[in-house]
């Protein structure tokens, strides 16, 4: 077996080489940054007079730095999509290449890399999945699955899982099964949640994987009969839930999810907006499980979000559904050249730097264990799972009743516990994703293993700001 | 006064210099293209069998072309997003100064250009709007527009035009008010729809433009009163109908919606996504009517689309009122750096070469004499209408009762004559914007007085194929 374990050239040491970073703490260009951002940039997600959002000045690699000169290594790939890392040469190069081609040409007509683009997609895609049609991101490419699931069944109702995130465009963010979906309800009224198989905390009382397997499919069965399954279009799931916790699913539970569908005649979505393009060391995520849905949604980690882009990977009998039917959806950007050049530069680093195989090895020979000596390290840690470069360290209260570190949903002084770790991995130089009662360990798929060594050296330390919160 | 007359120095002639263009016809290229394309790509708007996209080799300014050596000077702008043209040096130079520099960063932190892109849009905007909330195109623009507008007023019921288009996710589509949406029904139950003023083909029997304004009014406040004003959160209002008739209000009806939207406590949404940004010799086309909404939302021209970019711009009192409650909307992509440098450079670009000087002249002095001509010269004309880079060519079979060459929603052997006039123009190397019964003008901002002269005789000519199937 060829040697996996060492870092692609390209990646990034820990410390930038002097010239791509910027060159000198810069604290007035900070400032002038910070000063038009407060005055005419609104967040996402944000209350606006309560952020003091970073300037950042650059990054590589695995790394940004902002304009006092501190540097962090990302173990949040921004939102999980830097994939490939900051300044990478081969998608800076493909972008200023396309740039200067064509950047953009309307959806109607056939452009060279958007067809290349959509042929190695369809290549590496579960079973027979073969036909793409692009998107902006992740929200929209949920939007447009539902609206395909919709018209080819003839039905309209759609289950996805508590604890989920699906967007937030009208019909997406009624799909998630988390609280940002609360302000924006009511929603669409035909999507109905269900409960997910989350061994840790199951809803269903079970003691073993296989038990919550077979329970999450029995009461997944339960809704459809209830809900009426000739009156439901699609099942859509995150294939390891991302955000809301790195919920890999046990063993038997997609299978099943995707026997149900046949059964009933339903459309399997699967969300793989995070999870896709190598973050568990697949090119998706389901291809690991041997399941092959209808539909398979993607963005981020096509491209790295160096430009916006998503899509649907769709089934040939959806396909062709709509041979001789109008498609009833489109925007002015699907297919966009300038994005797709980007995706074509992933699909040629991934093959060339055997990202694929890098991912799982450092899931496996680094993280896997370290965390598992972080877990028995700190009386704060409930449970650490995950696999590839996508992991959770869930942080309790009590090990013994998995009452979370901070409650569901905690904001300001509840959520004061994890934010504390959270500065103070910010503090050692590194950039956490914490969500709720978790501490999330993503950072590109690039990251070299003493980077990645380093970072989780840090969330370690940190984590006993955790345990000091304890009783 | 200086001379604006003058096309830009960069405006690409018809004929595009030898070496931007693909050097020679390369058939077998060609084919591959489409082979990609016809296996993999799945297409917006579209029944799949039934379309036989284009593959577009390259483009430069106002021309692109195939790989059989044909040319095609685009009266489109591709779906009226491309303002300045393709390859043009200062867009390609700022992406590729910035896909060097960072081309992401998450929507959290601070960057330069998204600051910057967000003060200079502030600085054009009408009235005292001066915050931006970025989008990845115009869909999603008016989603977010439309939250806001919920959120702020507590109120849910949004009223928006027919024969309109505010994009394809599942609110954007309701808010839609022409045939896309059927298929995509039932949608948002909370936006019912109005009509709008269209003096050529009146709602209101009006005889007079002015007329038609008084009475279009009159009806929008009975809608509104019939509706409950109580329940209703916004208008929505493309300020010149695009896709949909490149339909521009008579003087006072902006005005009195927006008197409309005050006495009944409703926010007022510009939908500016195909006519802002210079389309129509203003940076927004309201600046132009002198009214102020509470909400703008834009795409396409901010960055002629060379990366996919959109945003809604916001009045001070509504973004004060997620000062201090978040706001429940986001997505991984707002305020992304690539294309927010592509949108200074767009500033940029403007503002060096007059670029809105440029189109005003070029309407006043070019377009409108020699489309009145136009209308003389075809029995199948009924009327011609715009200003700027924005007209429409009405065809109707009978100039005395209006009848259009082809009807409402047309579609095959119904749209036939339409069809053989879009075929005319490609024949003699114009890419046409047609739909329903009109031909649109909507060239490149850039393009040369001498291009849009032959542009316009090309149309003039192919106008004789509309005339031919008149009784």
């Amino acid at each position: 077996m060829t040697d996996t374990t060492s870092a692609p050239a390209h990646a990034m040491p820990f410390t930038a080489p002097t010239g791509t970073r910027h060159p000198l703490p810069a604290p007035e260009l900070g400032a002038a940054v910070r000063a038009d951002d407060r005055a005419h940039v609104f967040h996402s997600w944000s209350a606006q007079s309560l952020i003091d959002p970073l300037p950042v000045a650059g990054g590589s690699g695995s790394t940004f730095w902002d304009y006092e000169g501190n540097a962090y290594l990302d173990f949040s790939s921004q939102l999980v999509n830097l994939n490939l890392g900051h300044g990478h040469p081969d998608l800076v190069e493909a972008i200023r290449h396309q740039a200067g081609r064509l950047a953009t040409i309307q959806p109607s007509m056939a452009s060279d890399v958007r067809g290349e683009l959509a042929r190695r997609i369809a290549e590496v895609a579960p079973g027979d999945l073969d036909r793409v049609f692009f998107t902006n991101g992740g929200a929209d490419a949920n939007e447009y699955a539902v609206r395909m699931a919709r018209l080819v069944t003839g039905r309209r109702k759609v289950l996805s899982a508590y604890r989920s995130y699906h967007g937030a465009t009208a019909t997406a963010i009624s799909l998630t099964g988390d609280p940002r979906r609360w302000a924006n309800e009511p929603g669409d009224g035909s999507v109905a949640h269900f409960f997910g198989p989350y061994p840790y905390r199951s809803a269903f009382h079970s003691s073993t994987p296989e038990e919550e397997a077979d329970r999450a499919l029995a009461h997944l069965e339960q809704v459809i009969v209830l809900e009426g399954a000739e009156t439901i279009a699609a099942i859509i799931l995150e294939t390891i839930v991302g955000t809301n916790g790195v919920l890999v699913p046990p063993p038997g539970y997609l299978a099943g999810v995707r026997e149900l569908c046949d059964r009933y005649g339903i459309v399997y979505i699967a969300d793989e907006v995070m999870v896709g393009f190598g973050r568990v060391g697949e090119w998706f995520a389901v291809n690991g499980f041997g399941v092959v849905p209808d539909l398979v949604t993607f963005a981020k980690g096509v491209n790295s979000g160096y430009v916006p882009l998503g899509g649907v990977i769709m089934s040939p009998w959806i396909a062709a559904y709509f041979d001789e039917r109008p498609f009833p959806g489109g925007l002015t950007y699907s297919g966009h050249p300038l994005a797709c050049a980007a995706g074509v530069a992933t699909f040629e680093v991934f093959e060339r730097d055997r990202i694929l195989e890098h991912v799982r090895d450092l899931g496996e020979r680094i993280v896997a264990p370290r965390l598992a000596a972080v877990a028995d390290a700190h009386p704060s840690v409930g449970e650490v799972r995950g696999r590839g470069l996508f992991w959770a360290i869930e942080l309790v209260r009590d090990q013994g009743t998995h009452e979370p570190l901070v409650p569901f949903n905690a904001s300001g002084a509840d959520a004061a516990p994890v934010a504390a770790v959270a500065a103070a991995c910010k503090r050692a130089g590194l950039w956490p994703f914490t969500h709720f009662n978790r501490v999330h360990v993503a950072p590109p798929l690039v990251i070299a293993e003493e980077e990645l060594a380093h970072g989780l050296d840090i969330i370690d330390e940190a984590l006993d700001v955790a345990d000091a919160h304890l009783g």
